[in-house]
């Protein structure tokens, strides 16, 4: 039984791993600060524990164990014990800052914005990422990420997979759930969105936590609406 | 004294008037369903009723006189009002509703592309408008407006020109007001930008209102910190 297509009017994307490869873009950026101020680190490890603050910080929120903050929060509260901890003293606080935004500048994989705008000529395409509006903003200005409209948690006050978030997306867009289709490569956001009622696509990124790891998901389970192996098969399915 | 164009990082734009010329469009719009059932009216004086249903909605809105409606409910109440009063009966559902969404379809001016394709080139851009985020993402879509973000009052959950409107698209963005230019051919919207201690950017739409209304406002006063006859002069002022 296929999946009809043509209830889909927009669809709303992951974006840190799903439209972006955070960890080699981080992993490049805190290198070259190691590099600059000469500390030597294993700066993949750095990244790491980098978005493992930001996943618990959303996680925390969401549970109601921490007031609202926002990614750039999260990331600069983490980026400074890590700074500490891996020995890179001495940095300005503009140095810091720009340092934080590494995450603002993150680079697509190599077949997304083809993809995403192929899917741009006959749908709304939009992020729905934990990531704040300013952040995801910077980053589509950085990556040519080719977005109609740029939504996230921060519409909702709280973070994927509440419900709400997804929610809040479609109310936001005047569609019905069913009319949108959340899109990733973890099927946990896709679960989420599924159990608000929107449609769900599913593109692997294997490579997400490096090569060869085995926390990436590789496939799509049979709960999900279309699956792919990368943007371009996924525009095919979409028909575009 | 000229002011200092390299403060500001995004430019925010309101919409109907000063981006797309809703007057035409909606008078287009009425006098094809007119045409089509066998209706005679001012479809002009239908079109500035419309609007003005929608101005009051919002200012009753931000006075606290109603609750929360987004511009398509308004649009739709005000409709239904006018359609019976036009003697433009027996609309089905799904035709007042396509009726409703001629606001979803307005047309840019004629220099509003190019000129926002230029300033994207170096500032972010983005919509600040009382119309409500689906309809906007819509009206992008039909027009070609290159959008790096769709903002709203609905963000606020009020209506411009509350501060709240203003501060709101700055906070969304990560920036501070001064780094933020409200760009728009009414001043009071400049006026309340300003209020909120974001910049401001006038652009003259002497045709607003129909070719020779006293209506438009022509000209920048003398607290705004950029004006211009048109988009191409804007831009250039801005520096692109």
């Amino acid at each position: 039984m296929s999946f009809d297509v043509s209830q889909v009017k927009a669809l709303v994307f992951d974006v840190f791993g799903t439209v972006v490869d955070w960890r080699s873009s981080i992993t490049r950026e805190v290198a070259a600060v190691g590099e600059r101020i000469g500390v030597r680190g294993d700066w993949e490890q750095f990244a790491d524990r980098w978005r493992a603050g930001y996943s618990e910080g959303t996680r925390d929120v969401r549970e109601g164990k921490r007031a609202w903050m926002t990614a750039d929060e999260m990331h600069r509260e983490r980026l400074d014990i890590l700074l500490s901890e891996f020995g890179m003293n001495g940095l300005s606080e503009d140095e810091t800052d720009h340092m934080n935004r590494a995450w603002h500048r993150l680079d697509p994989w190599s077949d997304a914005v083809e993809g995403l705008t192929r899917l741009k000529s006959n749908y709304v395409i939009g992020t729905l990422s934990n990531g704040n509006i300013g952040l995801l903003v910077n980053m589509a200005k950085h990556g040519g990420l080719p977005w109609d409209v740029v939504l996230s948690g921060q519409n909702a006050g709280t973070y994927k997979p509440d419900p709400k978030v997804y929610l809040t997306a479609a109310a936001l867009l005047g569609l019905e759930p069913h009319e949108v289709m959340m899109t990733a490569a973890h099927l946990g956001d896709l679960h989420g969105g599924a159990a608000a009622g929107l449609c769900t696509g599913f593109i692997a990124r294997p490579d997400e936590f490096g090569a060869g790891s085995e926390k990436a998901e590789l496939k799509a389970d049979e709960s999900i609406d279309v699956g792919a192996s990368n943007y371009i098969e996924f525009a095919k399915k979409m028909g575009v």
